[in-house]
């Protein structure tokens, strides 16, 4: 089974690529091959397939998903994509590579069907950025994108060609929509939603950390290994009940800042909380009041992806995968 | 103020100009321009502006969006597309004009506007086939589309660009998601819903009209009239409270086929009535179950928006519009 990897430079595209390597199957067949593309050089894991190249490329340039579509991988993982602040503050950019550039593989591989069958799985890393306020509570799966940024709107229009060229039979469509990842490791960033891994990964560490909002602010988690999770299965699911519902919410942990707190207080101490500093920020309280806190994922329940079941396993998430090396 | 209308010689296209060379004004400002673009001739109504041109042109070439876009115009009427059966047969050609071809009057509006303010009213002709099966009933504005077609696929991701280059302030849209028109006007055509139409027109005019469908199925009506309306509210209304949600479902009439008929049997006896030829057809039958019946239009009647209250009206503005001439 060859596969190929969009975005395997990333945080989450590593770690798909390192599950991969460990599982040396997918879906019970043994992997082959493993292209990895990025624009920066993806590692390859030890024990990879010899098979494995990775390839330094933009895959919304023209041409470049037509010659890495003729490998005729049998699973894509489509991760690659500019995030959210870099869309809203470049509009062309977002559009070219976030929609155009998914849209280049869709097609290279409606063509490449054209000379001898060719349908491949295809799993495409979407986004909650596709549901905007005002929302209910929870937001049920039939509830309309209504993005309220660049991001989302590529991505809510990506999900719809998906659907589209899977009920065309030209591909196996999956759309996962993740929810916010945590605990990321590293270093914090400059996205809105940093904090959220921020107040659990510096504290555990025996540093400080800012908290800009207060602990009655409620949001949709899951961890990087849940992450992995669900493109794993999003590649192994019998798709054949899907109908044009290929886009669904990934199922998460739904906490409020509080509950983070007294998870991370469980797992370290009233040490480690003490670090937690308050430093109210109106501007941060403001975008995230713009992100829904709980999703009624039924589609994707049913089907058999999984998340964690509160965060005392989010933060154990953490200690096992980043803490133990 | 100065006019675009795309798909000017069409139907809806046609009766649209009709009113607003009729009205004068659009929104209590003089209309001075009209440019009538569509594949074929635009027709003139007596007493158009001077300033009236019809362009015989493919809006989805390179070029041509630009080029009607550097006049300027105050408001656009997007009313071109290819339909259902053709999209949906010519996949390539749909994605082009419907999809591609409505992007490129955004970009040429947005790039218009780079060398000095420019915001056009945008008025989106979509459609109901962005909702696909299963649906509740009555579907309410927040459920998330799904289409079930190519055509429904390629006005929903216009519904989402049209939504995000409102929000980003590059044009004031509006999406308007029409019901089906009926009792449409001429001649039985190869649409699966033609014989909604059929089974009023051809009586009226003392025709037989074949109904291959059961007296119980629903639907979802308005007139061309309303529909014409539908257009001047959309380029009228004050949209500084719709956020990103541009694209509405109109508010119609839900009505079964043997509601349609006793309409019918109120309107011209019951010898009108028996020129309906029950002719079983299982494949329209089959396509008529993947339209919903009944709509929640509660965002677009709050805004004013206004259909015929029952199939009486209806029938009624056929007589006054398409038999009193």
């Amino acid at each position: 089974m060859k596969i190929l990897v969009t975005g395997a430079g990333g945080m989450i595209g590593r770690k798909l690529v390192e599950r991969l390597v460990a599982d040396k199957t997918l879906g019970g067949k043994p992997i082959t091959a493993l292209t990895l593309v990025d624009v920066v050089e993806s590692p390859i894991p030890a024990g990879a397939p010899k098979d494995t190249k990775p390839i330094v490329t933009d895959f919304s340039e023209p041409g470049v998903s037509t010659t890495l579509i003729a490998e005729r991988p049998d699973v894509i993982f489509h991760l690659a994509a500019i995030v959210s602040g870099d869309a809203e503050a470049n509009f062309e950019k977002g559009y070219k590579i976030n929609f155009n550039g998914s849209w280049s593989l869709f097609e290279a591989i409606r063509l490449e069907g054209q000379s001898s069958p060719y349908k491949p799985r295809f799993v495409f890393a979407s986004s909650l950025a596709v549901i905007g306020p005002p929302f209910p509570d929870p937001v049920p799966d039939e509830f309309a994108p209504t993005p309220s940024t660049s991001y989302g709107t590529q991505k809510a229009m990506t999900e719809l060609m998906l659907a589209d060229y899977s009920r065309k039979g030209f591909l196996d469509g999956v759309g996962v929509r993740l929810p916010t990842i945590c605990i990321r490791p590293g270093k914090p960033n400059k996205a809105a939603s940093s904090f959220f891994s921020g107040i659990l990964r510096e504290p555990l560490a025996g540093q400080e950390a800012p908290l800009p909002v207060g602990d009655e602010v409620r949001h949709w988690f899951a961890s990087p290994r849940a992450a992995v999770g669900f493109f794993i299965t999003a590649a192994t699911i019998d798709t054949s009940s899907l109908g044009v519902r290929r886009s669904m919410t990934m199922p998460g942990v739904s906490a409020t800042v509080g509950e983070q707190i007294e998870a991370l207080r469980k797992a370290a101490g009233d040490k480690a909380v003490a670090l937690i500093k308050r430093v109210d920020d109106p501007f941060v309280s403001q975008i995230v009041k713009g992100w829904a806190g709980r999703y009624d994922a039924k589609q994707a329940a049913s089907l058999g992806f999984k998340a964690e079941k509160n965060f005392d396993e989010i933060i154990k998430v953490y200690q096992e995968d980043e803490m133990a090396q």
